[in-house]
């Protein structure tokens, strides 16, 4: 599992993210995060437990984490995907993975800052890259295709 | 866009399907139907169309058919997604794609008495591979994954 984190020829981009509902929208985001790594970058991203899904969201996720995990590690951007800690601690995560670059999807304000803030008080050298929005059909969030759902009853 | 088809060295399967909310059960599906066709396996997914949705289901798709082909075509095993006809004429299909292998899925039997009739029938030389079920949580499936979301609304 933890091949991704020895590579050192390549820039290490680190996303993450809850991943319940696959939509083009996540897709955009994680081809953007890799890109960002440049030529030879490797994307791991840390998909969200399901109780910390629970914890921030109020409402526990559609599929369990171990199948969000899955999916996501079988989108062809991605080299590795892994569930997240329990506590959520994003210090912890930057410590164990030695990302070069944090990639933050449009809607990850409280990521991003939270990242942001450790890279400035501990003078890491990771580089914050946002990716911004794909569109705006309305189906690339979960909550969009949710509601479609919901309409459709 | 027809590059699959014109690699000769290489066993070329086809599956096919609507891949409206991608849960573990569509990856297992089409890893399992790149594997029928071995080390060369080159696997072309025909994505069906709105319109044949919603004339066979009788509702329509919650995502458009251009993203659900994307996201198909951003999984690992899939080496190309293209969108079906909307007349949905599998002997067509056939006949365009030239495939070694047609993979069909546990609730395509539809699809696979049509492939099977045509092959005996026109004296094609196609193997069709059904492949098995992933497991039966509830969640490989579409119409399971909006029953949590309606029951969670």
């Amino acid at each position: 599992m933890m091949k991704a984190f020895e590579d050192k020829g390549s820039t290490l981009v680190l996303a993450s993210g809850v991943f319940d509902l696959v939509h083009y929208g996540h897709v955009y985001f994680l081809q953007e995060a890799k890109k960002a790594g440049g030529e030879n970058a490797r994307l791991v991203v840390v998909v969200a437990r399901d109780k910390t899904v629970e914890r921030l969201k109020g409402r526990p996720s559609v599929l369990p984490e171990e199948q969000r995990r899955a999916i996501v590690e079988a989108l062809k951007p991605v080299d590795e995907a892994i569930l997240g800690r329990e506590d959520f601690n994003v210090e912890e995560i930057l410590r164990e993975i030695k990302p070069d670059i944090v990639a933050v999807g449009h809607d990850q304000t409280d990521i991003e800052e939270n990242v942001r803030r450790l890279v400035s008080e501990r003078g890491l050298r990771i580089r914050v890259v946002r990716i911004g929005r794909f569109a705006s059909t309305g189906l690339e969030s979960s909550s969009g295709i949710k509601r479609k759902i919901a309409d459709q009853g």
